[in-house]
């Protein structure tokens, strides 16, 4: 068994040895440039780490992990262009800092090169693989398409919201851990069981985000707090406040949210005040919560060894329980 | 053997077969209406008839086959966000119908199709179909990277824009007549003749294109004589022009790019008398002959009778010579 720290030492070995680097430029920098920014490299490891659960040699998920981990920056690549976002990372985004024709273009190169990773998993289990990656592709694709819709609407359900972020979110854990649970020679039913605690994983992870933007410790959270509620975004909170506040407090928030002028500070404290009132914040703690339990549940009905499993509890417990 | 009004017929259908129609609606309907635009279907075409050169089973190459068309598809729809058109083949682009996020999205979802078709090919043939593929698919960024770049130069060099449409229009019309040989069975060589056919038959029918744009007949070219030219498109003539020219005729030529408010029909005059003047056109169509010999060539050095090569020689004669 590798612990994450190494497993995280070979994906970014492999990452920096990706060849990149053909003509024209302009196509592949971005590319390179998207790659090396710091990411978590999430996806990559629970491919890695469900891999090593059912077999000893993790060597053959290497190249299917980094086509996750490829797909994964190639989605941020293209929604950076959708929602017009100017920073990622710390870094400007590509669309910004080359141009949107080349965001979209070398989006494109980028999706074929996560094929071409996906597509170097052993014989016998590539069509499998490429299955379960075809659809979680489509499946980010799909929430990214609900997130837009979402933005111009105000009676986002709780059921669409979930749904949503399944899609765009989960799937993607999800996928990662059953790719490389296939790959480790799992059965059909225990690469579903990792797949389903995928589900979970992501839906409790998004839940957190969500709150954490709100009711975060300023000083750990390296973000502005309430970045969310500046920008409307149909966050877990705003849809659980507007189904859940009295026709006044529903209509003080379509009046913070319809409103084009305004003071952040004051934006954030008055949505904040009326979260409170509704316990909206432990509502969407609690709702986390019912989905981790439900993942540990799901790695608990995996018959195998409970040492093999450690290593990615250990990695989903940190995700749950982050504090920014 | 089939002819190429019988495969169309079972492209077509097949075509009409996908299962498109998935929630979110504004995803998939995007894909559903640029699919059933009347495209040509030569890709699919293509692939079918390299496959019944070396199989009378064509029936394993069909998905495969309808892949290519589908990845043909989704470079339209990305390249007219880029190039900021307003119509294709008579109907208004996804970008100005729906918006440019969802033609960027709906793009998206398509190469992932395009990818899903592709993965049905034969398992036993499924690693070597995906090497093509990818890399065709990527050759196929890289000559829409060129291409935009060409835009803002003038000193663009004959090798450099036939590497562009190589890249851009040759290597899927090869990687198309390629992965159906293999899914046929060709040997690795044959396989390797007919994409090289490909790449050549790519490189003349662009040629005839650009000289079409210029020379057709106007009562049979269907659409305005000139085009290219109002639009300052680098094509073999203009690239060559600009080469070939006397000073007087090349700053003649770079005031007539340059200039932002002009009469369209006197400027495509203005070039045209340029061309005539160097010969431009009969240069154009000896080049096109050049390659369409070499795509003949390839396929006389195919070692298999001459009755299985006939349907395919003729769609590339037909392609070939071809008044509109």
């Amino acid at each position: 068994m590798q612990s994450s720290e190494e497993l995280l030492e070979i994906i970014d070995k492999y990452i920096k040895q990706l060849e990149l680097q053909n003509p024209p430029a302009e196509l592949y920098n971005p590319i390179s440039y998207t790659l090396n920014t710091k990411g978590k490299r999430i996806r990559p490891l629970l491919t890695l780490l469900a891999c090593q659960m059912f077999s000893e040699n993790i060597e053959p998920a290497i190249y299917p992990a980094l086509g996750l981990e490829v797909f994964h920056n190639f989605t941020l690549l293209h929604d950076d262009i959708m929602d017009n976002a100017s920073i990622r990372r710390g870094l400007p985004t590509v669309h910004k800092k080359w141009s949107t024709n080349t965001a979209i273009l070398s989006g494109d190169a980028m999706m074929i090169e996560s094929y071409k990773l996906i597509s170097l998993s052993p014989n016998n289990k590539l069509q499998d693989v490429l299955n379960v990656f075809s659809k979680t592709a489509l499946g980010v694709c799909e929430g990214q398409m609900y997130d837009m819709q979402f933005e111009d609407r105000l009676d986002v359900s709780e059921e669409e919201y979930l749904k949503m972020i399944e899609l765009k979110t989960s799937v993607l854990l999800a996928g990662s851990l059953k790719i490389g649970a296939l790959i480790g020679g799992a059965s059909q039913k225990d690469a579903d069981l990792l797949y389903e605690a995928g589900i979970n994983v992501g839906l409790a992870f998004q839940l957190k985000d969500d709150w954490l933007d709100v009711y975060s410790n300023p000083k750990v959270f390296g973000k502005k707090i309430g970045g969310d509620i500046v920008t409307n975004k149909k966050t877990y909170l705003l849809i659980n406040a507007l189904q859940k506040a009295d026709i006044d407090n529903k209509n003080k928030l379509i009046q913070l949210i319809g409103n084009k002028h305004f003071n952040e500070d004051e934006k954030i404290l008055s949505v904040k005040n009326i979260y409170n009132r509704l316990n909206i914040g432990d509502l969407t703690l609690q709702k986390a919560k019912e989905y981790s339990n439900k993942a540990y549940k799901n790695l608990e009905s995996i018959k195998i060894e409970e040492k093999l499993k450690r290593e990615l509890t250990e990695l989903i417990k940190r995700l749950l329980e982050r504090d920014k």
